[in-house]
């Protein structure tokens, strides 16, 4: 395999910097699911942490080293998931984190960002833009700017999601990984194309946020004008050209999805698997649900990587409505 | 203390036989949950496995006794979790499972028993007439019995959850236990008191199915002619002597919630953790709800013990309604 930017060693090594709170998360088969995919489907389970997604392995990293170094305060632009972690990582090891995000993202985010004592201000746009606010956050104030998906520690955190699945038995044929900024597809997907070359790494998009997919279909960066998608963790218009270049040598394919199958996807979750989870954590199940004889017969491993929503949209979503409570 | 039928050096190794897969389960501090509760709360989350619950660690042990003395068959009475746990850790060996459950027991749970390739039988009366019966079938076929919470593999199984919260940092003041048959209340308990005697373990059972509780306030066994509670996984009528005598040797108290707190629970648990749970995995929250003042200030760990849930019944019960899915 060509080299990405990640680094195996590292990778190892970061497993003893990460609280063992975001590590070993569960990872089991759910033949409840089976019968609707028509495949064997093994979930690893990133929610049953304090912020509730797989981003706390990244930021263990980041503010370890951040307080290892001395430096007293970081920012970063967040679509919700990461803020909360970096807000978690910061807040106990004293660092002052600020976190800039759209007002649009869900509240149910933005609420636990503040709730973890984290300085949280909005951007009247999308992800995008609250990238360009935190850069000129941390320029103004010198401070690290923590890049999700640029920066190597956010993509080496993830990719330990990757090591506990090759380091466990039995073994599988494909794993299906929510891509937004790319972290997780390239974290996972280097270590899995490292150990696991057989396993096929599957990264999907909703078809409402494509840019990372027609960046890796024409192998150069492609931006997009808007996003329109439910998934608002994988919601971005700009992709990292470093990160795409890391995805060209580690994804076998990535694939679209409809709005309707990520909700079927989720909705599937709650009522076969009994978990909740974000509009981002049901694009594996959302992938087979398209694609049922491309996976027929085969072991699908699909990385459940976050339960942040707004109850009220999730309810609107998944079929059932709030009703009066008395 | 005066000494519980259960050994410290068998639950250590009852660890070695488990399959790791319902080991080392997420522990972890729900901040989301505490501005509602008004003290520190963790959660030790028993529902991410294969069965939903935490009845694996027990069929584990009981299963692979089976199997290395060359038994081929087994029955067991349940309300549906151990069904499902031992026609799971059964199939894996190759043992013919029989399993006796009330009709009135939750599809789900049925449905998954017979998915895993477990026989059903049903008997059109509660769990304690169950237990009768699986008991006749042992009887006339000379296949073993499986006696939740009587069985010390059942006991000693759940016990490697209490080795697990002691292992973890930090410390926590007050640990809650769902109370049925007793299996996870004395095993857990058991542990906790011997490790960590500091620590209160508080059972919880419904109102609507206090034979245990009554009989630990009276020190004597108290049955009861009938239960009424929504907390299926813990309704019981006939508690089982040799546990009470356990029970009185490790609990410090046990409290009786109503249904409306198990249903805020249950509520809490979704809207601010994400987690869909069974009533019976709701009772430690809903001893809180019940009684904040006594917990005020402290750390409190709750087991969430199994989320197998009819999800009809549950929109009803959490305040969402299924609507018409197109």
């Amino acid at each position: 395999m060509q080299e990405t930017r990640l680094d195996l060693a590292r990778i190892r090594a970061a497993c003893r910097v990460i609280d063992p709170i975001f590590l070993d998360t569960p990872f089991y088969r759910c033949e409840a699911l089976e019968p609707d995919l028509g495949c064997t489907v093994s979930i690893k389970l990133e929610t049953a942490n304090p912020v509730r997604s797989f981003k706390g392995r990244g930021t263990e990293l980041v503010a370890s080293l951040l307080a290892e170094n001395g430096r007293r305060a970081v920012v970063c632009a967040s679509a919700g998931n990461l803020g909360q972690a970096l807000a978690w990582s910061g807040r106990g090891r004293g660092l002052d984190v600020t976190v800039v995000a759209s007002r649009f993202a869900p509240a149910a985010k933005l609420d636990r960002i503040r709730a973890l004592g984290a300085r949280l201000e909005l951007v009247d746009g999308d992800f995008d833009m609250a990238r360009e606010r935190a850069a000129a956050i941390a320029r103004h104030h010198g401070i690290r700017l923590v890049e999700d998906s640029l920066d190597i520690e956010t993509c080496e955190g993830a990719a330990t999601i990757g090591l506990e699945l090759v380091d466990a038995a039995p073994s599988f044929d494909t794993v299906l990984i929510a891509l937004g900024g790319g972290a997780m597809a390239t974290g996972v997907g280097h270590v899995v194309k490292a150990l696991a070359p057989g396993v096929e790494v599957i990264c999907v998009q909703p078809l409402g946020a494509p840019a990372m997919t027609l960046s890796w279909r024409e192998r150069r960066v492609v931006t997009t004008d808007s996003t329109d998608t439910i998934a608002d963790g994988v919601a971005g218009r700009r992709p990292i050209p470093a990160v795409l270049d890391d995805l060209l040598l580690v994804a076998d394919d990535v694939v679209l999805v409809q709005e309707a199958s990520i909700i079927a996807g989720m909705r599937a979750l709650l009522d076969h698997a009994g978990l909740v989870v974000e509009p981002s954590a049901a694009l594996g199940i959302a992938a087979i649900l398209e694609d049922r004889d491309r996976f027929a017969g085969r072991h699908v491993v699909t990385v459940v990587c976050g339960s942040n929503v707004d109850m009220d949209a999730y309810h609107g979503w998944v079929g059932t409505a709030p009703t009066v409570r008395g």
